[in-house]
């Protein structure tokens, strides 16, 4: 359903962005000052601070703009996919549910060409609230496919041409060298910890890792962050 | 001066320690049953989590431990530098203030075997914190110096044989190509906006860009957020 869209970056395109449904708009006094809202559309309520706070997660850093809008519709993944450049990427998440770092691939996506972000719609986190706000913006422009089962997905683009890559750390094979030209390339992610799950990993073509030096010490994360891995992913893809 | 770490990756890996002077540490009941805290050393005070909320700032994440640390001493950059290996990376943060992004290049520092992170005493934020969580117990091995003049240092570490390479969007220079084997890197990021400092970039030996696609829209943001960049920039020195 609709949910809360605050920040500047992220509201001002979603008030530009002519698809998207707005059935209300905050703005305190001095953010409309500041901001140059788009003129037409949903007409803005001047209010306080405070009231744009109660509306959202306590602590939530709104600055002084929040808006509720329904959730963008996208063309099937299939539709998206058969359109894609003949060097289209698309960036497929399993199991990965922190908002921010979902918000962050977003932004990624946008910096590197990337056709689509497919998700398991059971998985999702909602598509607004912080997620929204880390993408500055980046949540108007690519598209978002939820699909009911990953490794069906990936079973489905295989047979279209798309050429399936599984980052995990556990592999020898290193990213630079799996990517060819030309090639339609899928990027499946997992989530940090558990990686990608049994079947989705067998079904891809070939799995990646990014090689590293870390020397784990106690307490500390084994891996990179997720947003981080894609986003070299994303980059050794393109230098291709 | 001292400053509150609080999450159990962190505070995990700052109890394993022994450099690290701890004042006070806070433990809820469940976290104690749930974490292998080390034995020897401050005696925890199992306390409710309400109790942990009062020392930290509002709505902040603790899982149940935080503890009150004097930062770490480190040696002077130039005999970091001298005892860096001949594939030695130094990573540079001009007028980053943000503590998360300082936290997550904390992490990826770790990742990528970096000898030390270099930011300006005036501008670095505290080394507790939402940066220490960010930077999941690599805030215990990874050298930070703080110097009073970015450039001056530059020009220092370019003495005694390091490459400085300086990330800045304007340049046609593809990352990819700047590189090389067997030399000792000094990368250098600016703030997400403002990019690097006008006499920073000019004491670079050359600067760099990520190639990318992105299609601006309103309200989008320009570029990559600055860690996802510096692990690109430090992926790509390790692969060469």
């Amino acid at each position: 359903g609709s949910g809360w869209i605050y920040g500047s970056h992220a509201c001002l395109a979603a008030l530009s962005n002519s698809r998207r449904t707005i059935h209300e708009l905050l703005v305190t006094e001095s953010a409309a000052n500041r901001l140059k809202l788009p003129t037409g559309g949903v007409v803005p309520q001047i209010v306080d601070p405070k009231f744009i706070d109660r509306k959202l997660p306590k602590g939530t850093v709104h600055q002084g703009i929040a808006l509720k809008a329904a959730p963008l519709e996208w063309p099937a993944l299939e539709d998206i996919a058969d359109a894609a450049p003949n060097d289209g990427l698309i960036l497929v998440l399993d199991q990965i549910t922190d908002p921010h770092n979902v918000g962050a691939m977003l932004r990624l996506a946008s910096a590197f060409g990337v056709s689509a972000i497919v998700m398991q719609t059971r998985k999702a986190p909602p598509l607004s609230g912080s997620l929204a706000k880390v993408a500055v913006g980046c949540l108007e422009t690519i598209p978002v496919c939820l699909e009911t089962n990953i490794a069906n997905t990936l079973q489905n683009l295989q047979r279209i041409g798309w050429q399936v890559t599984g980052l995990a750390g556990e592999t020898e094979n290193e990213l630079s060298a799996v990517f060819h030209e030309n090639t339609k390339q899928v990027i499946v992610m997992g989530a940090e910890g558990p990686g990608l799950r049994e079947r989705v990993r067998k079904t891809c073509d070939q799995l990646a890792s990014i090689p590293m030096r870390s020397s784990p010490v106690a307490g500390e994360a084994e891996s990179l962050n997720v947003a981080t891995a894609a986003g070299i992913a994303l980059y050794e893809a393109r230098r291709g």
